[in-house]
């Protein structure tokens, strides 16, 4: 499974636009709630996420309804005056660890709980008229009571692609990586592009390689803080490297038999990403080809 | 080509950190500021934008960079004070109609333009803490002088697509369409789901049909305010439809000759997209299978 995927809940969109029957679900005592620790999870040894009763949560914790399962609701808790600064951040190697023992289902779970809790306590004030701004529609949504403006929760579209030429993939390393570490390149897609046009583009900005044929492989939502990865492979006709040395340490070609190599945990000349991570399936499924 | 790509611009990201080489970008007497009206474009007899020179603006015209073309730079131009809610709605006849007439890569100007001109025009204030922002980044971003906070621009992710089921098409119709209009079904792609997700879950929405299967197809910017559409089709097993009378007015299943005759230009149960929206891309791609 693609990391952060599978998410089991029902989503039920029909109650974020039923005050009523939000109300009655948040009430409902059988109700689950997410227990976090700020923006960790806790994980039980059944490697599944923690979830607690309303009466263990502070009177004046905000419902954000997460969906259901087999009819029972399942919540996020948005403390008022949580800071998203105060969170550790989000390669700690602690996050790490309990990425990679999570249960299939369960790190879509938190990644959706984990985005809209750190989208609430960054967007607390109208972009359109400056004023304290409410939660509504099930903690989907924001509202100003001053201008009526609504605000959704950001999904920022990250492309995130290998370059390939003459059966080598194009990896590349930023600046601070852990030692060994290569992996796709990536970058934000901007207004007014396509994902084809941002793959392109990322790629002749970081490396210099110019591409076409853009693929799309597969996509995974990203909760650091709300993106959303999508995942290409791009055919290069020339394999000359100009690196952006603001972008990148190094960017090299690796042939496919050594990225198999590598990803089946043999010795290499870099350390794979970590299974959660989209990258690990574009190589997955580049290498395989 | 695609509707709204094709932009021949070189966004030159590298000038959007440089504020000097910026600054001297908007001062380059060669330089072009595309012209505007309001959020409408201009266009001239020969379906390309209209360009102007920096002294036909006003003097607090904020530049944003849309980028070099052969080594000049490009702009659009901010007003401060300018309210995105007076301009006209999207889906003006005459929008429209200028849109159809555009030469090949305008539109992906345009696009460009328009969701960033928007996006200031509704995001002046901090969402951090309501404080006013500063426009930065050559037009890329806000930043916050309270908080310091860094705000970029939106680009929300939308699936499109069609559910396929023996060789048929599933097409909806929103309420208050053009009458006779069938389109694939649509919705914002949420945090914590893949596109994959999404495409499911939309459909089952909106439908009741049930897919699997989920295959990319393609993707655009779409301008209304800054979206980017990615087209997908899926499979369904089943063909019963339970509609979502709050989403859709009507559905139908469409065999694959029927869409090809509609798309070209013959008479049938309902009328095509537009050549500059994806769903008509996407009818065609698959109309071709």
């Amino acid at each position: 499974m693609i990391g952060f995927t599978g998410n089991t809940l029902d989503r039920a969109d029909d109650l974020r636009h039923d005050p009523a029957a939000f109300a009655a679900a948040a009430g409902d005592w059988r109700a689950r709630w997410l227990r976090l620790d700020g923006l960790m999870p806790e994980i039980g040894g059944d490697g599944r996420l923690v979830w607690t009763t309303l009466a263990d949560l502070p009177d004046d914790a905000v419902p954000i309804l997460l969906g259901l399962a087999e009819g029972r609701p399942h919540f996020a808790a948005f403390l008022p005056g949580f800071q998203a600064s105060s969170a550790p951040a989000m390669r700690s190697p602690a996050l790490m660890a309990m990425l990679a023992n999570l249960a299939p289902g369960e790190a879509a779970i938190y990644a959706a709980a984990r985005s809209l809790i750190d989208w609430h306590a960054r967007h607390g004030f109208c972009a359109n008229c400056g004023a304290a701004t409410d939660i509504y529609r099930a903690g989907w949504a924001r509202k100003c009571p001053s201008c009526a403006a609504e605000h959704f929760p950001r999904v920022d579209p990250v492309v995130i692609m290998i370059a390939e030429h003459d059966g080598r993939a194009l990896l590349g390393r930023g600046k601070n990586w852990p030692a060994g570490r290569y992996s796709a390149l990536a970058g934000f897609l901007q207004p007014g592009e396509s994902v084809e046009e941002a793959v392109a583009r990322e790629i002749e900005e970081e490396s210099g390689v110019r591409v076409r044929d853009v693929r799309y492989i597969a996509s995974q939502p990203w909760p650091f803080p709300s993106s959303l990865m999508i995942a290409c492979v791009a055919t290069a006709d020339d394999d000359a490297i100009t690196l952006d040395t603001n972008e990148l340490e190094d960017a090299m070609w690796v042939p496919r038999a050594m990225v198999r190599a590598v990803l089946a945990g043999e010795e290499g000349p870099f350390l794979p990403p970590p299974p959660y991570a989209i990258a690990y399936t574009l190589l997955t499924e580049w290498a395989k080809e």
